[in-house]
């Protein structure tokens, strides 16, 4: 029996979990979050958290997410927008040090992407893409329990693909996906069509198309009609065994995920359309993503059956 | 020393290749083509036109590519539309029953985008997508010698992405990268623009646009548009480490492809453009596909250094 830490470092809360995997199973054990710790010292809060946390019982591993871009090889932080401190740092092994624990970094979409593949709704497929809509769009492909990075680390990039449209995107092409359903363009967009400078945001429009508001429900005919052109290229190109679908928007199924999905259905023509699964492990997946990191570090082996989820 | 025997049983002509295989570097022997041998007695046939070619030669093994759906756990072809004569049947067992010699099928799509990223303009890097711009448009994503098919099969169909055209496509989604650049498509465009029933083809559009017709300027700057963003698709989704075109449209360069690869480049924002280069290998590609599928059939290794060509 082996003792796995995953720690999920986010922007505002950090989140511990533990787990006991035997056999190729893994079981929860227990979980705590707290505010995240910041500035030059945080990486001595954090072990100090994590020694609290683990009290008595002693991991064999810890897997720890980065919210920045990670250089794999030499596991520095090379960018990390809201945790500067982070910057330069190999946190992993500075929690190592601390903790007397070996253990390995992963970015935290990575983390996500291959918690829902293994654990979550793509659990028993071997090929799973798993899309997180929320203000971005970020996309991976897990087969296999691992991501297929691409030869520069950059692939999975669905938001970034055109689909159609004409909005100029953040990331300064024009007709980006994540231009039309990306969660600060959806509230930006109805905001504009309306004429009014009110910040609202992807939940306001959701919550106006409940109310029966016109305009609102037309941006979003439009953002899922771009998701549903979006998941018909990434059958095309990537012919995934299963799409799973998470991230903010995902909590408003019957305004975005579920028209899309019917709108893909409806429209397919060569496609061999695979099921299409909402997430299920919530704001704990990047928690058992950086768990399974820790097995992975352990044995090499990210496939591992789930016994019991938090 | 192995010798290796590539067969390419293409819709009008049958090439043969005979290759020398000796620590993993490949060595062209002999070629030599003939027109396809058709009907129920086309087994035989080709198996008389073998042991020609090969006289007093024994090959160790034999690939032989397919112009249709081969179904590749049983090596039966599906569907040849062009092939009626191969359906239900096992053709490479046909043929080693006959010469005596252990081989296997291969798709011919697949056998093209494997000889060019092993043997071919690909050659030295482990992650190449090859393009094949024809009368449709197909594309491979070979990672280290194998073609990633997908979970269904299906991956790699870069002719039917969005890519935010409204033309109507032969798969029936309007919009595709094919319904733009298909060779077909871009006389009929032409012709339908100049209000005229010529039955152009692609060949007639270039040698217009040389001549300085604008009509025809304007129908391939589209076209080409649409391939800069199929291209600027791919790097997102997939970020391949080396694209290859090749295909019957890549011979005229000047109009489509360098233009294409011209506004990728001028259009990319945070894509990692990776080397884009033509096609090397031309009409031989297919066979020496076939060859690269006879070295696996005996190794299990698709990664041969290639010595000469034809
Ligand atoms: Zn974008
Ligand atoms: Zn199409």
């Amino acid at each position: 029996m082996t003792l796995l830490l995953g720690v999920d470092n986010g922007g505002t809360r950090v989140k511990l979990l533990l787990a006991r995997e035997m056999e190729g199973r893994l079981e929860h054990v227990r979980t705590a979050d707290a505010p995240t710790p910041r500035g030059p010292s945080a990486m001595d809060e954090l072990a100090a958290l994590t020694r609290t946390f683990l009290a008595d019982d002693r991991a064999d591993a810890f897997g720890l997410t980065v919210a920045g871009i990670l250089d794999e090889a030499s596991g520095l932080v090379a960018t990390s927008a809201n945790m500067r401190w982070l910057e330069g740092l190999a946190p992993a092994r500075e929690l190592s040090d601390r903790l007397g624990i070996p253990g390995e970094a992963v970015q935290d979409g990575v983390a996500t992407a291959i918690a829902e593949a293994v654990l979550g709704a793509g659990r028993g497929a071997d090929d799973v893409f798993v899309l997180a809509l929320g203000t971005g769009i970020a996309g991976a492909h897990v087969v296999d329990g691992s991501v297929r990075k691409g030869a520069h680390g950059g692939a999975g990039e669905i938001g970034h693909i055109a689909t159609g449209g004409g909005e100029k995107c953040t990331c300064g092409q024009s007709g980006c996906l994540e231009s039309l359903l990306g969660g600060t363009r959806l509230g930006a967009r109805w905001d504009r069509a309306r004429g009014v400078d009110a910040q609202s945001t992807a939940l306001d429009v959701v919550l106006a198309a409940e109310r029966g508001d016109g305009t609102a429900r037309a941006i979003l005919d439009e953002a899922t009609t771009a998701l549903a052109n979006g998941l018909l290229s990434l059958m095309a190109m990537i012919d995934p065994g299963v799409i799973v679908i998470g991230g903010g928007l995902s909590n408003s199924p019957a305004w975005i995920i579920d028209p899309a999905i019917e709108k893909a259905h409806r429209r397919a023509t060569f496609h061999a359309v695979p099921p299409i699964i909402r997430a299920q492990l919530g704001s704990w997946a990047g928690a058992w993503g950086a768990v399974l990191t820790a097995a992975h570090s352990r044995s090499g082996e990210r496939r591992l059956e789930r016994t019991e989820l938090v």
